[in-house]
């Protein structure tokens, strides 16, 4: 527990552009000639797969045709729908909190973790413990109820900021993926997130960023208790994880969540896994896809896959290619499949 | 947890009439007057409030106008959507798939708690231990993969049947809540079932006999495990609870799977207190309701509130009724508010 409480608040998070969000509702433009639905993704294999994935799934009489109800698509978020590193953007929002609490705790400028997290030292932050994690999050995530921790996140959204790309985290979201997101639900099908990153951390922003709404959002959380306050009931946070929505938690979460299997998945790391694995072992036509971070000019490079710098956040092992290769899923490369990364002006 | 792997089998379960689904989905019927949206609820407080809170909350520029995505409607299953009498639908399922595997197991016919099922000793069964229901879950809701179970309660549907009333548990649903969930719907509200039972046991049908889709049936839950199987990964149902959707579970299951809170709640027993504590203590129009078994010539009566008999299936307590006055909750008798309490043809 004590594990997978350090896991889910150091490799996860959220946020994304609301300036994309106009391009989310207004879906693909009309012409008379049929408009490219994917405008900003390269020509290529990854590409052509989505397209053929909705094209034979939607294709009334057609041999995979699917009936719109079991039009499922998920989508990892961390790195497959936005910016990841240098570090997830839940932990930012962690340590944002620390320094915004400070004031009120005048002994953490001498005691760890908050120490470090006070001192700006991220090289000691990345050595933190399990339990020095879950003390960060039970001051930061715990210890309040569901209205006051939303009202919190949604606060901390637009003051937010990337440390490398100095950018609120809401504005790092990927448009192709939008646009894919877009295409989908104009063909019917109805997309989730499904996220190692905290859900009750992604729901205030899900759907003004993705155009999805809270209760399409599945992702880790804390154990709630019900309890009341002058005579209302309220749902406190505790400091205890209830369920870790990673590796082969994304699959059972899946299930416990959505019920039905998805057609397609997108994912970016070797949490993503199993997610995939129980997307396109279903019958009929599915499709599994995972974004490669190989452009360092116009985001970041990580794998350790395809021989790029090795990262605890977001790792895509070369096993995990092996596996992608062996069932034939599509590896996105950021490189040469995207031609626009981020919403607003090409650069 | 052993407390309440019990409770889960013993209180909770499935099913209700296909013969329905025509109704839920034609929705209400087109007509130049304005047609009535209720036409088995007789006219009364309930169904005023009901008309009441969809009108409020539909009329564009009102006062207590809430936006389509914001329009949760919940409602429990068990005595709330079809009968729950004399014992819930999925302790029926398990009892007949102890009978069912019985000849496999020669040894059954000596050992409790198998002994006194295989006999039909009522009695006995009414006894038994949360040790002994384990064992029960054990053999028939888990060791097998989630697919597995889904073909098992799909299988037993049409051949089960009511004790007392001698019809298939899918027959038993009340034609009433089936018009209010068409009603609702037509008027831009998301139904969900909130039920004590297991979220895997309603949803094989949930679609077919509420207009329900899986994804909108939150529920108990067994763990899952993630296995290969020939290379392709299969979810395990393990013999240990993974949530307790019932009493604060309601609350706490409505928050981490919708993440909205209900305008619009519906129960009929103590497990529904904080659910309809959680939707009623939201801002704007909300409404709860509670039916109340005091029909014995068309279904069952039990309270023990109003005098009427006690039961441990579905228990209304009188401090459930008191809180109901308090709190302003509505409440429908089931022999002075429904017109017709099942499907077909008016008896």
């Amino acid at each position: 527990m004590l594990h997978s409480i350090g896991t889910w608040i150091t490799r996860r998070a959220l946020v994304a552009a609301m300036v994309a969000a106009s391009c989310v509702l207004a879906g693909p433009p009309p012409s008379a000639a049929q408009p490219d639905p994917l405008p900003s993704w390269n020509e290529g294999p990854a590409k052509t797969a989505i397209i053929a994935l909705v094209t034979q799934t939607t294709e009334k009489g057609g041999p995979r045709f699917v009936e719109p109800a079991q039009r499922i698509a998920v989508f990892d978020q961390d790195g497959t729908t936005w910016v990841e590193h240098p570090v997830y953007s839940q932990a930012l929002f962690a340590l944002d909190r620390v320094a915004a609490l400070a004031p009120r705790h005048p002994k953490w400028k001498r005691t760890e973790p908050f120490k470090s997290i006070l001192a700006g030292d991220f090289a000691a932050i990345a050595r933190f413990s399990e339990k020095e994690w879950l003390e960060i999050v039970a001051v930061t995530h715990a210890g309040m109820s569901t209205a006051d921790f939303e009202k919190l996140v949604r606060e901390w959204l637009p003051n937010s900021k990337n440390p490398v790309l100095k950018r609120p985290v809401t504005e790092l979201v990927y448009q192709p993926m939008l646009e894919v997101m877009a295409y989908l639900r104009a063909n019917g099908f109805k997309t989730y997130i499904v996220t190692g990153g905290g859900q009750e951390f992604v729901r205030p922003y899900s759907d003004a960023v993705y155009g999805i709404p809270a209760e399409q959002v599945v992702g880790s959380s804390i154990v709630t208790k019900y309890e009341y306050r002058d005579g209302k009931p309220i749902l406190m946070r505790q400091p205890k994880l209830f369920f870790n929505d990673d590796f082969d938690g994304k699959a059972i979460g899946i299930n416990t969540f959505i019920g039905k299997r998805p057609l397609i998945a997108f994912g970016n790391s070797d949490g993503d896994r199993q997610m995939l694995e129980w997307t396109t072992a279903g019958e009929g036509a599915r499709l599994g896809l995972l974004v490669l971070h190989d452009d360092p000019e116009r985001e970041f490079a990580y794998g350790p896959a395809n021989g790029l710098p090795d990262t605890k956040v977001g790792t895509f092992s070369p096993s995990l290619m092996d596996e992608a290769k062996a069932r034939g899923w599509s590896v996105i490369s950021m490189k040469n499949d995207w031609s626009r990364i981020f919403p607003g002006p090409k650069p």
